[in-house]
């Protein structure tokens, strides 16, 4: 399927500013712009990146049509110069990125454009919310994984998403944060995420009795069928019927997999229940689904409780990161090149020291410790430093610099690789499979404290000294000013 | 610009069902779904419906392509005869829907859809989404207008949204609730929405200083133009340099129409500061726009205070709803039709009394206060049902059936209007502008205390007699069983 041609869906005053750089002569300087956030969501440890190839997509195929450039004309306030330039606009800069599917941590970047101002600016809005939507959904969906300790998760939130990609692509990045699959059909059929469903009370009402449904249902698919048994009254109506109709129709064709899923009700008590009568009834190959208002919270007190829960199914509050709905990528200036060619590192100064970026191009470490495997520490070079790891590295925190930390036996990984070069894109994007298997032996390499989903242990974003000097530099300019 | 084919755009055990249904005679009983939600987001006292337009387009353009075909039969559990039938799939139905623009309540049908089951299964979930969505944001975008009390507000969220359609779709459905604008080109261009936009800080940033930077933007759009004081310092450098470049660029030209934007720092602090001085400095014409974590809470501290504010931009705690990011209308079968083409009402039980649903093909009366024009009651009737405004008309709480009242000098206007019939679209959309113009209009007919912010009075939606009395029989024939 072709990608939607997106380059409209970007905020009006990229173009006003646009249009001034065309005339003000900043039409083919290179500017640099940082993607960082300042905060995980759900106030975690870490997140997870995400959104990156359908960023590729979206630079791969960015014009302006003939009626994206009249709707502009039609605003009267743009130059005919301008507007002939957009029509012949392509992307041509350089595109540096985390993987999806990294950890990633606050105010580090996890992705860097280089290009001529206008191409830099006019991405902004689309490579925010790519990066930002799919970063939120992925790290909502890997705090619910793993609180379900190994049990399948399955997305199920499409009628509760936020618009029509809200539920694709927020599958999609569900996946890649663990889940096992989602129900949605088209988000399987766009980016091969598995789906899968059963039935809803709709089918067990369109029969005559529960009984005649779960029946036609298990005969027209035997293999492994979940029935959904809360419509009418779950202990006394919903798992006998589950059990007399597994009985009748599968154990005669030899056939011991299936499930019953429960929807309402108390998840905890049910399941239990529901297990009991299950395995009295020798179908102790059956599984239980659980599904209804679950996020990693309620799946952890269940999970605590001794729940008899195999599969979650988890709706809005993963679609929409319900508890935490929005994930605040920033898109910062942070450094130009001047008419020479050489880059000239950039601060954007706040009164809320927060907010200050961290200047210049970037090249972002992250160090592993040569025993366990675990990651260290992420730091923040300037573009052209090159860390040996062969020979102890000292690294320090930015806001206590007398708290320094030598490594020695670590390796070292470059997080930001090259993804689009002068416009051509560089960057073999891997299998959504390849991708989930990624993240998760990534979280696997961080430690326990950072995964705590309560107050957990904030993993080091360092500077080096260089990178760390810079910006003291630039600080007390802009503060002299 | 054509609809998006989003036939699959559905959950994926829509079409385990339906070949459930194909094969179990199902394929041309007329069923009746119900759309409804049972709780409206921030605990408000009503809703405002929307997002019809968009399943109009859906239904108009619903058909399923080759790839969809092979993608299902790929799966080795569907019917090739359900496939063929699936290739020719359009749909046939009837639709009925509020308005968009309405104010609604918990319980009542939004919209029913009456179709051959297949059908009216297979659009379940993009129909809940569509609905879902943008009922979430309109209802949103209504409380921050309403807490704005007539100043501005401008939709500035797309970066954060969850998704392109979340951003798109999204800015449309807060143009509804009473946004007076957004930042989105797309929406603008897609649906009429005025789009409008500035600088960003990076402009700022791109020249050697502020109040360069200001003068070549005022000298570029000397129209109104807005400039963005906080990048340095708000109150030593950007409004001082703001005044400067107005009096400088704006004046000699006889133009006196400009306005600043604060985005960070204490707003209503910094507005009343900013409007002495720019008062002071003759510019009583400039006006100020603020940004910044804005939402319903913060507009109506700021407005209690007498922040100086006469725009507000509004961001990711609009687009994504982000204080109750869930929007939970669901999809009920209310009836079937026998073979004789009789409707029978279904009910689905629960033991959780709040999840019971309203059975039946029903009609929905809104009545209305002749002599003050405010909304008074909604009555829940059975489709065949007529109620006569011209005599006195009582209605119950159905909780609580003592508590009557009867109606006199009232008017009655039914809410369900005719959308699709037999597959065709009988319903002419109104512009974006009427529905806003409309959606306004209806909301000032609701009484002061249902709009209440917090602790609203629960507004009555009430059941005829002749549906409590059918919900009744059903309810006990239930609980027989």
């Amino acid at each position: 399927m072709k990608q939607e041609n997106l380059a409209m869906l970007c905020d009006f005053y990229e173009f006003t500013m646009s249009n001034g750089y065309f005339k003000n002569g900043f039409y083919k300087r290179n500017v640099y712009f940082d993607v960082f956030f300042r905060k995980v969501p759900d106030n975690g440890g870490f997140a997870i990146a995400a959104g990156l190839e359908q960023v590729i997509e979206y630079l791969k195929e960015l014009h302006f049509e003939e009626e994206d450039i009249a709707y502009l004309r039609s605003k009267g306030i743009f130059d005919e110069e301008f507007l002939s330039y957009l029509a012949n606009f392509r992307f041509t800069g350089d595109v540096y990125a985390v993987p999806e599917g990294t950890p990633v941590f606050p105010n580090e970047p996890i992705m860097t454009i280089k290009a001529p101002a206008i191409e830099a600016q006019l991405v902004e809005t689309f490579v925010l919310l790519s990066l930002n939507h799919q970063s939120l959904i992925a790290t909502k969906a890997n705090r619910i994984v793993r609180a379900a300790q190994g049990r399948a998760v399955l997305e199920f939130g499409s009628r509760r998403a936020q618009g029509a990609s809200g539920a694709t692509v927020g599958a999609r990045a569900a996946y890649i944060g663990g889940c096992a699959g989602t129900a949605c059909a088209l988000t399987d059929e766009l980016y091969g995420v598995p789906a899968g469903g059963t039935m809803a009370h709709s089918w067990i009402m369109m029969f005559d009795n529960e009984y005649e449904a779960f029946k036609a249902y298990c005969e027209l698919y035997p293999d492994n069928p979940t029935l959904l048994v809360d419509t009418y009254n779950t202990l006394k109506s919903g798992v006998p019927n589950a059990i007399k109709v597994f009985k009748e129709v599968l154990l005669p064709q030899g056939k011991t997999k299936c499930a019953i899923r429960l929807d309402s009700g108390d998840i905890s008590y049910l399941s239990k229940k529901a297990r009991k009568m299950l395995d009295e009834a020798g179908l102790t190959e059956c599984t239980i689904t659980a599904s209804n208002s679950l996020d990693e919270g309620l799946i952890r007190d269940l999970m605590m409780q001794g729940a008899q829960i195999d599969t979650f199914g988890v709706g809005e509050r993963l679609i929409t990161s319900s508890s935490s709905p929005v994930f605040g990528g920033v898109y910062k200036l942070v450094a130009v090149e001047d008419e020479s060619g050489e880059i000239v590192p950039k601060i954007k100064v706040s009164e809320n020291t927060a907010k200050i970026t961290n200047p210049h191009f970037k090249k972002v470490y992250r160090y592993y410790d040569k025993e366990s495997g675990k990651a260290l520490a992420d730091e923040l070079c300037v573009y052209d430093e090159i860390v040996d790891s062969t020979k102890p590295h000292t690294i320090f925190d930015p806001n206590a610099t007398w708290k320094t930390k030598t490594l020695t036996g670590f390796t070292a990984r470059e997080l930001l690789v090259p993804v689009f070069q002068n416009g051509a894109c560089v960057y073999d994007c891997p299998s959504i499979k390849e991708i989930a298997a990624y993240c998760k032996e990534q979280v696997d390499l961080l430690w326990d404290e950072v995964k705590r989903f309560e107050n957990p242990h904030t993993y080091y974003v360092d500077l080096s000294k260089k990178l760390y000097d810079i910006k003291g530099i630039l600080l007390s300019v802009a503060h002299e000013s």
